[in-house]
């Protein structure tokens, strides 16, 4: 095995229903040497992120879909190893959409250099300083627009984007209701997050009876990450002129066939309800301000981020996988 | 029968699914006669609205319910036959929210004195120029943002409020596509209104298809009155970034249980759609703006009304149930 040896991830049968090993396949390349303004890197961490399915589709919703055979991208934070461009050198940690891959050759200027505010955290690079991050703070402060006082709601409270709609939430002043599927979770939200009221949507029975015990004067925002009987309960507990930032719908991913919607859509007429949906790369022109907030809380203690690490890119499938079981606890990220 | 014998029509049971005759009532009363500061006032026309079925149940969705036993309410056009204030004379046109019955006695600021536009249309007032027209004109302008060459969608196309849209999205330089559940009306908005392609959702089959051959370029703009598999094509049909003004879903106004929605709500995150419920009465800032732009839209012949009258107030119940089985041709208006 060469310095050049690498090894993908690809993808290569489209899921039909819940993905699972089978539709994936490990695979050794011999990678060429980087030609001038190219770099070698070594990826460090990738990300599992639940918006992945979505690209396994024939039909691409999101952006073009990931295509058979190949390796299939998405956001990981390496070290370059060799480089031939004046910009970068070894040692350089960049962060870079090539991961589901240990090792790439790459034009420089397709990474982006980092100057890690901890580089024993790089992995919150992909998390709560990275495109979950900017995802919850757009979402939240662009779609949602929070007033101090108000009440948000946040389905997926703990995972990599709700986690920080929670936090962030609390600093502008709301009381926060969150939905997980664990009472584990539900504890380090309330214990470490300050989240008000936490539902385990699994064993609260009635989620909208629930949402509205936890919410009586009712909610303001809905942060919507789960779709389905979430965005029922949200919109028979919303206040007139309730906001949903519309983030992602993962109760949905792996549905064979559509299942129907909500059957209560006619509250958004009578409550005079706003639905944004949205997805983080139209936003890249809040990156530099989320960075400099984010950090600032984070030093402040006032954002805490909690991780899943599984261990070796071979793993990367079962750490995917377990995104829809809710084997994650917080930001799922695999350390290659 | 006196001068103020009058006629009111109630509200005497909840309808479970469609409404029936047996749910209302013809009462006849003795009113008194005007005091001090109050008007005696004969309705010339009332308005029949879909947005009447949400008030006959028991849990109001727009504002309170109506009450068993006492008389609805609603748009009317009228005229004074008595005054006890100063402000307002026998034959005075006054617009009120006293309709469901022949006449009535109230305080004169309850009304609303009308300079008619043409005094044999008053009841444009109801329609075009009344809450219908600015509904139209508000959801679309202000929720739908249509720019010129763009695509804008419209169900129930042809109804009091969908007729303005078509053309005020025309005005606006937009390619407007209709739908319609009869061929008669598909042929008045092509002919008439300028509609450039109307679809007969009852013979179109899949609607999601009829809807993509009539809007190869996608829709931007969606103006949302009937819901179910209307806004399921209408999703499957928008362009990235696209609105919906979610004005009314009459399709399940009459349900006995409430129907699952669409099945494909995860485009809404997919496409970034931003969708907007709204209800006219918190509009009534741009009111003067929208009569202004109206009234000036009728007389240079760029706007045309098409109504259904009913005569006599004993036919008001027929006119109201016709609204959801499409007998209405345009506004459905009750001449009393």
């Amino acid at each position: 095995m060469s310095k050049y040896t690498a090894r993908q991830i690809h993808l290569v049968s489209r899921p039909a229903g819940m993905p699972t090993q089978d539709n994936f396949k490990l695979v050794e390349l011999e990678l060429n040497p980087p030609g001038k303004g190219q770099v070698l890197v070594k990826n460090r961490f990738m990300s599992v992120d639940p918006y992945m399915r979505g690209r396994m589709r024939a039909e691409g919703v999101y952006a073009a879909p990931y295509g058979l055979n190949e390796v299939m991208y998405g956001g990981a934070v390496g070290e370059v190893v060799e480089s031939a461009d004046s910009n970068l050198k070894a040692g350089d940690i960049v962060l870079n959409q090539a991961a589901w891959q240990d090792k790439f050759v790459a034009d420089a200027n397709t990474v982006a250099r980092l100057t890690p505010f901890d580089p024993d955290q790089l992995s919150l690079y992909l998390g709560t300083l990275g495109m979950p991050g900017l995802t919850a703070y757009v979402g939240l402060l662009k779609y949602g627009e929070p007033k101090e006082g108000e009440t948000v709601f946040v389905s997926a409270a703990s995972g990599a984007v709700g986690a920080n709609v929670c936090q962030i939430a609390k600093l502008k002043g709301c009381r926060v209701i969150g939905s997980v599927g664990s009472d584990a979770k539900a504890q380090w939200l309330k214990d470490e997050c300050g989240v008000d009221v936490v539902i385990n949507y699994k064993t609260c029975g009635d989620l909208s009876k629930a949402l509205a015990e936890a919410a009586p004067d009712g909610i303001d925002v809905y942060f919507e990450n789960v779709g389905g009987d979430h965005l029922q309960a949200a919109l028979n507990v919303m206040n007139p002129f309730g906001r949903i930032a519309a983030c992602g719908m993962i109760g949905s991913y792996n549905n064979a066939e559509p299942a129907p919607g909500p059957n209560n859509l006619m509250l958004i007429v009578g409550k005079k309800i706003r639905i944004n949906g949205f997805i983080v790369s139209d936003h890249a022109d809040r990156r530099a301000k989320f960075l400099e907030d984010m950090v600032g809380w984070i030093k402040e203690g006032k954002i805490k981020s909690r991780e899943t690490v599984v261990e070796g890119l071979d793993h990367a499938v079962d750490a995917f996988l377990g995104l829809f079981s809710g084997d994650n606890f917080g930001k799922m990220v695999v350390k290659i």
